[in-house]
């Protein structure tokens, strides 16, 4: 605890983008911080592995150390921000900081995807909070919405672009009529996707965000591996513009829903409404719907990435727990995690609808293919035969079906003779479910 | 202060739509809350002037009062809650809570909108604390947003849909292709527009709201009376038409801007791009979108009323306040009011461009129309003249211009014998100049 007004000391780890970000944000926003909320943030010690990152943040050099464990341990720093990302050595550097009774703010995703609760556990044995709005959708504040400002709500819902990159790729291929692999390309050459686009393209960076989501919004344990994953690399230019046809656009969304069977969680390309509030955000941006049982449907938008809108997120961790600190009192500790555990619906459980566009021998497929879907139990909404010789193609838009049932239906229908090719699997979402079980007004 | 685990008394004055809707909410999850979070609200007082109202939300009879200052004495009343709405006795309400040490949860943007620097001063002396989340745009936590999640920025720009009846019927309009008249008379009928729809369709709603979100976001002084203030009566189908064949929409938006000059704040219809983010936002939702320098563009979308959602924000605050009060220590004081006050833009120096519409004698008024706008340094960056007869008419998109001259310059053109009437004048958004002092990432 500290007199009021005295300053608080940050020691930053990681002077990467989002460090490099958090340490000119304070340097720069200081004197506004005093004058508005009279807290004084001073960052007391930075680390990088190179000594140029400190520099170029304008940061006094004997401030910089290569070495983590000396941040973790000054006595003037009191609270350990680690921006490395990663799981070695963040949960180390998370551990000593807990051990040394520091609160910790990191934006690290793949971290918390893992051992939310673990790390959870560990501050509040500390008596000390674990923050993490930038491990979600950067500077786009839906960590705090769920974990303070909705908690009147049981979340029923949360469903959200929260990977810039694919979003950037989908709104190009959906504005352009281009297939992936060229607007993967021209990203790359942009700086919008990795040299390897593995976790973002595949979902692996979706899926770590919604379990973080999932497990605030539902007060249950939810990690990255449980959550069902596919990614964005089959998406073709036909296929937009196929929805498009259809009244819809295709988004990469990671969903968790709270239902009476468990929880569910998927992150997959996902056919929504043309007209649905997520379906105009475009390029780079991302969103988060947030459905809860008494407020209904909300959306929280912005920038996903980038400096300093992830240092928007980070910096306003540090000041919510500066707040008290300057005033004398010490924040709250962390909460216990969850006192129960609720099951995750299994993968093949889910229930989806789904449009599968299959290339045909000829128009005459139908009946067979028809056939085949009903042996699975997979009821079919629209049935549409189209084209001829080598352009005959069907394609199917089916009623609710499990993914199990789905699945071996599809193995079938790749064995038929009347079918060259199952071209295209994009589930189609219910946007209605998410509201089930809200309040009636 | 109180003992962990111990039950937080929340007395409700006022149980209409909001304040039924917070009983119930509270009633149906205090379970919930108490497994989530360890906190326990109890409602231990009511109070309304109709006891058939209390007996509806299912509170136990003898929790009713008809006298609010019942509400307010009653030493297990740890927090009131305001929900009465208007000036009288809201204010006394207030006043008589802070007096004894008790916080208080408003929805009240009618008295926030005159009087939050003194409510503000007054919780801040009594050492607690004045929460409005549902005084703006109702369900959506935009307040908590500003107080807490996004602290690190400093706000540029505040723009917003916050009328839902406003939105609602110009929603409807566009679709329609309907008149004002004949949309506002259904949207009474259902319920969405009161039979007094003054507040709402002259934009005094939207302007309190505009002034409670600039003061918290610019930390000075901004109250309704300084919110320039048009409503939508004058919107018509064609302008709406025309708007579109531009590629605009037309929006009530409630806008403040942090500038150089001083606070900017206005309440007017609209024309912005019809891709952007706010103009998708249709039927009676609220969207805010907040600029802040270092996060860039944000937007904050849900219901702007309704029982449940505006309860979910009310009870939010309610259990803010309860978290550290469950857990053995006190809410923190309320900040003192904004230490600098800056100056407000007056009326007539604020600067939009205009789409401007007459009807003319014939199409050979041109020269005149352009020769008046001139006269007054009206630069225009489009003009046409089109119809004849009757119909005849021109439009014009004027550069930007100061509302000085612009009034001017229309006082000119109405004046003009060529000029039948000036049929439409709309102000048409800059929306690039709400990121205008952003960092560069």
């Amino acid at each position: 605890m500290k007199d009021a007004n005295t300053r608080i000391g940050v020691g930053v780890i990681g002077l990467g983008t989002v460090g490099g970000g958090v340490v000119r944000l304070i340097l720069s926003h200081r004197a506004s911080y005093l004058h508005n909320y009279g807290i004084d943030l001073d960052v007391v010690r930075a680390c990088s592995r190179h000594a140029e990152d400190a520099a170029a943040t304008g940061l006094a050099p004997e401030r910089f150390t290569e070495n983590w464990r000396e941040v973790v341990a000054d006595p003037d720093v009191d609270i350990v921000v680690e921006l490395i990302g990663g799981e070695h050595p963040a949960m180390d550097i998370m551990e000593a900081a807990f051990a040394a009774g520091k609160h910790v703010v990191t934006a690290n995703k793949a971290l918390l995807g893992r051992h939310v609760e673990r790390l959870a556990g560990l501050a509040a044995e500390a008596g000390v909070q674990l923050r993490c709005e930038a491990s979600v959708a950067g500077g786009i504040p839906v960590v705090n919405a769920l974990e303070h400002a909705l908690t009147a709500n049981e979340v029923l819902t949360i469903a959200g672009i929260m990977n810039g990159t694919t979003n950037y790729i989908l709104s190009r291929m959906e504005r352009e009529g281009a297939d992936f692999e060229r607007v993967l390309a021209d990203a790359q050459r942009l700086g919008y996707a990795e040299a390897d686009p593995t976790a973002d393209v595949d979902g692996f960076d979706a899926a770590s965000k919604t379990a973080i989501l999932a497990s605030i919004a539902f007060h249950t344990r939810v990690v990255t591996d449980d959550v069902f994953q596919e990614g964005i690399r089959n998406i073709s230019a036909e296929d937009i513009a196929a929805a498009r046809e259809l009244g819809y656009t295709i988004k990469l969304l990671g969903i968790a829903r709270n239902t009476a069977d468990g929880v569910e969680t998927r992150v997959h390309p996902t056919m929504i409404p043309s007209d649905h509030q997520l379906a105009s955000v475009s390029g780079a941006m991302n969103a988060v719907y947030v459905v809860g049982d008494a407020v209904g449907e909300t959306m929280f938008y912005g920038a996903g990435a980038g400096s300093f809108p992830t240092a928007s997120a980070v910096v306003g961790d540090i000041l919510a727990l500066a707040e008290p600190m300057s005033r004398g009192a010490a924040p709250l500790a962390e909460r216990e995690p969850y006192r129960a555990v609720r099951p995750i619906v299994a993968a093949e459980e889910l229930v989806n609808r789904f449009y599968v566009r299959l290339d045909v021998e000829d128009a005459d497929a139908r009946a067979a293919v028809e056939a085949a879907l009903a042996r699975h139990g997979v009821a079919t909404e629209a049935v549409e035969a189209a084209g001829e010789g080598e352009g005959a193609r069907i394609t199917v838009l089916t009623a609710a079906v499990r993914e199990g049932e789905m699945a071996a239906a599809l193995t079938e229908l790749e064995g038929l003779d009347v079918v060259r090719a199952v071209a295209s699997v994009i589930r189609v979402e219910d946007v209605a479910a998410w509201s089930e079980g809200a309040m009636e007004n």
